[in-house]
């Protein structure tokens, strides 16, 4: 057929897998959340909408990819963690990379109507997100970048919570409070917000100190349906070696239909790992 | 600060540059669209309303990425080719795939209702797109790369034509009007076109038989405003070296302000490159 | 400097780094060994003086390159493994791969004439050698890929051994010995050796049994030197926290002073990474 | 086979193929050259010797590798230019790059003694060198790459010609030689030479000056032979596309064939392109 003659254009297409057996994480941004959210007018310094919009976006992603184990998300980020041997699209990079920013875009953009009945999207302004892989050999790795996002949605917190205080009832400019922050740790800003604003940082909501953790909750699975007496829920990880064919077929099936759920609850203590989710990041 | 100690997890991200001074071809495909047409109803063989809600998601990314020269679309792929030099994200491949991705989504996502008042969207069955970038080195191959796909428009069109003619007047079953199909050459399905149904397959809508040609018309611009004496349309390609900084940066803005067109014409032969945009793959 | 109008070509190198904090081998293999063996007249099954000289060459890239923790030899291929956290030229793929065929090629040949004095090399027929880095996340991979070549090496001199015994004893042709080994299994090839030619296959030579294991023998270094009394050999490894800089540094010191043996040994079980070297793959 | 349980770790091995119908230049550099050619007395500021052995170790490589057109050296470097639709070990960049370092060290090693009778080489201190491949598009880019080259040996020979009179003929210490040479231009050098030694720079050996340029010379090949009537020399390419197959092949005889020369001549201007080798980048 007259097709072949140019054809080979097809074979340029170099290959991107991703490194076998490793874990990666893939992680979205907001393009240009700074002007999108002031045309929004979202609340600063936390718009709990839009906060629900992203988690819902990537509840939409982890829907439909079942090997994304765990997502976290903050802002206008999210960072969705794969199991380490999933064979999702022969691990090529782009394939995955791309499928997981476009879902998360049609939901975000699909879904806004409900979170912002009164703010309709225009063409001009439409939520946009980047996307990379990164591969991390290790769960000691993969603990350390989600403790990253963790201590970073923290740090980023205080600092936008006591900032915002000190224009919003402190009165000061924007310029005023920047030079008030300048140079102040972590005890000056609790300190700032206790003293003059009566407000105890602790008791701030836990969505805005601790983000969000995304993640299926086998245990409400496991202890709706019949469970054998036997299965351990460190056991539920589709990356290791089950007993049988029918055994993971079983567990796949278990994995599936587990309620995705968004928590706000640390993630750098052992506690979540060992015994609230321990099927994410189970021994090899 | 606290937050060293996991900052190191930001250095495994690893470089993904796309090899300077070369072409490159976005590609974009929709996911699943087999079952999203079918669940939305698209008219077959070809549905106008999605092609122009493709177009129009296409015309959304190039006008956010002003170093896209030209775009081509078919059923639910387009193809988004950058200029030579261009330094878009300094070239990181993953961050140019993924934002053109995301800006299609978002805005096939958000016109859909322009296009289908009909059909709303539903959260099980939103449009998603995946994507990758394909490096190409000499003008020959860019050409021979919108020839395949404007050969496989035409083939796929032609097959389309004749097998949905075959079943709606015809009264064929799938599987019957499929083995008629059968190891036909393109004289056998234009002569059961007219033989049978009547149908001069040359006078078959040109969007179904050339597809979408989406590109700045750099003539009605330059028309359209005072145009130096000596300016030639094949020297506006900002990969070519200008006479000044502020002649590059006059024909930059020029460029930006064009109207994005889309045509549905002949992409193999020498015309629409020398003769309609000479300006998209300039000599060097 | 004139120079710069050309020296963009520069920039036109792409960044090509192994991945961080994972570990890597570095793989060579013969270029052509069957015609160069033949050429050089090298004994069959195994020639003792060829593979003398690989261990020799691989011992001189092991001396140049201290981050190299274990080498294992066998016929025209030497594999070379890298501690995990090594540095060495930024982990640069190409640089640290040509660097260590580069010098194997150097030994090999500089070192010819030691193991075959009435054999000198010709111009024609030199001695090349290829190489690839392979990355891998875990200590099992690691374990797997080395039991992987040393079954190799098993199995291979089973079948050479057997092959040449029915040739050389058995005054077979090569077609015809070929036939008889066709479908064999390892227990047949035992057969046949003890059966037809009264070897026991468990009394060779164990070079050739087991290939070729190269390794800093921190045991003779730490014993003959002065040792803290806490030192644990499983310590030793360089990729582990130590207390303080200067214990580093010393036990870099120690590491590099240490003899580099070949031993002819199981890498398959336990006790060698256990008890006989438990500094290469030390716990994190 | 019991190898099975191991051998999947072959899989590892990722893919790193250079971009299809892409030029590529391999360029080797020695390794601590500066140490090597103190320790072996190499004569300052240029040593013939060891220019010459270059050049007999990398026609090594030309032979070896019909598919380089062209190979620059100067000083303990070498670039290997190869056809652009060469299909060498299906392009994987690091077979090509090592069997490239490997061949050119191999030979190195050889014949160093033809060279330097009176200094042998010693374990401690052998020849070796590091490698990598760098895509390039367009012939202009190559044009441009081998001028950075050739501009570059121009320059540093003339800065340590000038250097080297300074020191040997002018009785100055290192540190003076190199005070009186800062921010000097060549001019000033050329001045330096001619008014202080008497030395006409435009008179030292073109070797020094131009570097070496390594190259099939079809031209006597085919005038040797008996030529085609309507054979002309810039067809000589296989990267063009030949009337048969037959003809490909005995072009393909005739290049490898013809003789590998060393020339020290200009390669920034047209001439060597256009007249001396006009097969080397002919066009498409």
């Amino acid at each position: 057929m007259a097709n072949s003659r140019y054809e080979y254009v097809r074979n340029r297409e170099l290959p991107d897998p991703l490194l076998p057996n490793a874990y990666f994480v893939v992680r979205i941004d907001g393009r240009g959340f700074h002007k999108f959210s002031k045309h929004y007018d979202f609340a600063k310094p936390n718009d709990l909408n839009a906060l629900n919009l992203l988690n819902a976006a990537a509840t939409a992603v982890m829907r439909q990819l079942p090997d994304i184990v765990l997502g976290y998300g903050v802002s206008d980020e999210y960072s969705f963690l794969f199991r380490r041997r999933t064979e999702l699209f022969d691990r090529r990079a782009s394939k995955i990379v791309t499928t997981v920013v476009s879902t998360f875009t049609a939901a975000y953009t699909f879904l806004w109507p409900q979170y912002f009945p009164d703010r309709p999207l225009v063409a001009e302004m439409l939520p946009t997100f980047d996307g990379r892989a990164v591969v991390y050999c290790t769960k000691k790795e993969i603990r350390d970048y989600f403790s990253w996002r963790q201590v970073d949605c923290h740090i980023n917190n205080l600092y936008n919570t006591t900032f915002h205080a000190l224009m919003d009832k402190g009165g000061m400019s924007n310029t005023d409070a920047e030079a008030r922050l300048s140079g102040t740790v972590a005890a000056d800003k609790n300190e700032i917000l206790f003293s003059q604003f009566g407000i105890n940082y602790n008791n701030e909501p836990e969505i805005f100190k601790k983000g969000n953790v995304a993640f299926r909750d086998l245990k409400k699975l496991v202890e709706g349906e019949e469970q054998p007496e036997n299965l351990k829920l460190e056991d539920m990880n589709l990356d290791k070696e089950f007993s049988s064919k029918n055994a993971k077929a079983k567990a796949r099936r278990r994995i599936q239909k587990a309620e995705i759920v968004v928590q706000h609850v640390d993630i750098i203590q052992d506690y979540f790992w060992n015994e609230r989710a321990p099927w994410i990041l189970a021994d090899e």
